[in-house]
């Protein structure tokens, strides 16, 4: 796409009520809107930055046998009720709201209650499970406070999977498999390295969850981590007891400030049994079905992966997830420099690689800083010098390494 | 997909309080589920056709310029008493929440307004314009009745496209643009035969909007058609002045009742003013933008696919919006024929294909219920017999032609 065409503009300050560095990067940068404090616009580069993301998860979720469904905001009391979480005293997010004829309604904040009603019309015998079904779809929580920008949201996209399981093994094993799609998800999007599962706070059905904690100084989480063992513990866990059960020593445990970009959790029959979803066993006997809940935080990983990749100039984004892979500079406003650049802006784009192309007619001061700014793994750099080398000038955003290189190795180099 | 696999099974009965034919026959079929009225989650098959018709819109705002964002459901008030459109007295189908600190917000009926607030920051001088922005998202609408299915949601998926423009013509040559655009999606979903572009009252800026009416007997509209002149004429604004306007002799006119889906508006300076949304124009001056609103509901397309397409025994999807374009079905449990009609699946699925395999072991009569009710549009059995003569019986949902064809030719002809 051409730059001069894009819909959103850079600009040199965030909105002054804004203290999250990624909220500030991505606005700065014209990737997101604030509408109000935990509430964000997509903007067409921040857009194509998520369903990059959104992407990656689905096609692993996919991989495990996930179906895909899409699930409404809108929820029932009635349906809420049967599991005691309707009631503003036992969950204190809810956002509520009415039907013209006052019937009072909810905005999901998760969909565990509605997913194990739906199945109830789909699930009958043994034959029919085990199940994984996920979605990709918008959550609304009533945070008293948001201030972490994407990474906290009042109104927020998750990636929610379900897991349905005849048996405590049959769970385990999905449970397993969700678990692995998720650190390949980790591993795609460049956040491995730093992406600790660690032990946190279980519920009546099992002792512990998990969670996915990448460490970052902007995160709200604190955990402990064993190099060695690899193990990592949620402070809400962080007790004697737990560190005895998980053979843990607290000289050896290093503590840090994380971001919970995933969690995954068994959750036994707490929501089948309330709602009774059940199948019949070989024996035709009513059995509960046991279940398990696995989500990642679309938004929230993007905020991450810009509180832990940007540098003092801007947004550094990973390969997979870069809204586009090359940033096409022109540098001057000579007619041929121009031809030029876009016959190369041509010939790649029809090869299919994803190119943002700067044709404006602004000094190349302006050019780099948005360059910078907006992240792009590589800018290549058109002008009068380069062309009278026959070369174009590539520099890595993240190395910073500038190298030039002969315009035919160069398209050699790029295919989708 | 394998069938034996599929996340939601059919059903003889819709639940009893649906009346809307296109409901009726989704919800049998598996493709949604009924949380409330108006208010419907997409299993997977339901997902895969919702998902197939937002990318044919997709491509075609792509292909005039249109630039995708991602708006919120939740809205400041403060914004839209600007437009004088916050109070329940002026728009009567809010839904509306609150903060914790009891700040009112709304849910999205629509987007003009914040769409023409976020555009402030990016439009500053002429050359900023023209621009075409728009989003596939949620809209929730508190209807008081609510119960034509997918046609009439209080929480639906619309596709709103705006422009914005420097002056007059450039708003015709974008609204022209927009126009064309919705022509080519009504021809790929195959409902332009039917889909009628009716006159429709206007505003203070325009003298008529229009709308995609497509005649149905479940269209909560009416319109009056000059089939000679191909010119048609909501009832709303079927007056004597307006016929002389446009032309019209109410003896050529007929009569159909029709769905509304899609309607293009053009909006003069009814948002930017109150707004404040300008730009510079050549000698400095600020001057208002000119803009156009442009609608098509996803799930009210789909739904009406379904009112107009289907027939007594399920639903007929066109081929560019079906859930998979064959129905491979293994007649017997032979064990020569699985293998056979699995490599079939195989081969298939590994060109490209989108298949979904009735594998299950259950009566060829009820995998053909099942086949007619998800209305694909290419049903292919394999079974003793055709096995015998090296051949596989294809039947086409919409004419219910069947047709032996050896197996070469067979593969021969599916590519994608």
């Amino acid at each position: 796409m051409k730059q001069s065409q894009l819909f959103a503009k850079t600009r040199k300050e965030a909105p002054s009520d804004e203290v999250a560095k990624n909220a500030q990067l991505l606005i700065r940068a014209g990737f997101i809107h604030k509408e109000m404090a935990g509430v964000y616009s997509y903007l067409p580069l921040g857009l194509r930055v998520f369903n990059n993301i959104a992407n990656i998860i689905r096609e692993e979720m996919n991989t495990i046998g996930g179906q895909e469904v899409q699930l409404t905001a809108l929820q029932e009391k009635a349906l809420w009720e049967k599991t005691d979480r309707w009631d503003d005293e036992k969950v204190d997010n809810w956002f509520k709201t009415k039907l013209k004829n006052d019937t009072e309604l909810g905005l999901g904040f998760t969909h565990e209650e509605p997913l194990t009603n739906i199945m109830r019309d789909h699930v009958r015998s043994h034959k029919d499970l085990p199940m994984l079904a996920y979605q990709i779809q918008t959550k609304f929580r009533n945070e008293l406070r948001s201030k972490s920008g994407l990474m906290r949201g009042r109104e927020f996209s998750m990636k929610d999977l379900y897991s349905f399981a005849r048996t405590e093994e049959e769970h385990e094993a999905l449970y397993a498999k969700a678990r692995g799609a998720y650190v390949r998800i980790f591993e795609r999007v460049g956040l491995s390295d730093i992406t600790k599962i660690a032990f946190a706070s279980g519920g009546v059905f099992s002792k512990y969850s998990e969670e996915f904690q990448t460490i970052s100084d902007a995160g709200e989480d604190v955990i402990y981590v064993d190099e060695k063992k690899n193990i990592a513990v949620n402070q809400e866990v962080y007790t004697d007891d737990v560190l005895k059960d998980l053979g843990l020593d607290k000289g050896e445990l290093v503590e840090y400030k994380s971001i919970e970009t995933g969690n995954i959790f068994s959750l036994g029959t707490k929501f089948s049994e309330p709602l009774n979803l059940t199948f019949k066993d070989e024996s035709e006997k009513d059995v509960p079905v046991i279940m398990g809940s696995y989500g990642i935080g679309v938004g929230r990983l993007m905020g991450a992966l810009v509180e832990v990749l940007s540098d003092e100039k801007g947004i550094v984004w990973p390969e997979e997830v870069a809204p586009f892979a090359i940033h096409l500079i022109q540098i001057g406003n000579d007619d041929k420099v121009h031809a030029h650049a876009t016959e190369m802006y041509e010939t790649l784009t029809a090869r299919g690689v994803e190119v943002l192309f700067d044709e404006r007619d602004i000094r190349p001061g302006a050019k780099f800083a948005d360059s910078d700014l907006f992240g792009i793994p590589m800018r290549a750099v058109i002008s009068e010098k380069t062309m009278a080398e026959g070369k174009i000038e590539t520099t890595n955003r993240k190395t910073g390494k500038t190298t030039m290189i002969n315009e035919a190795e160069f398209l050699k180099a790029q295919h989708v």
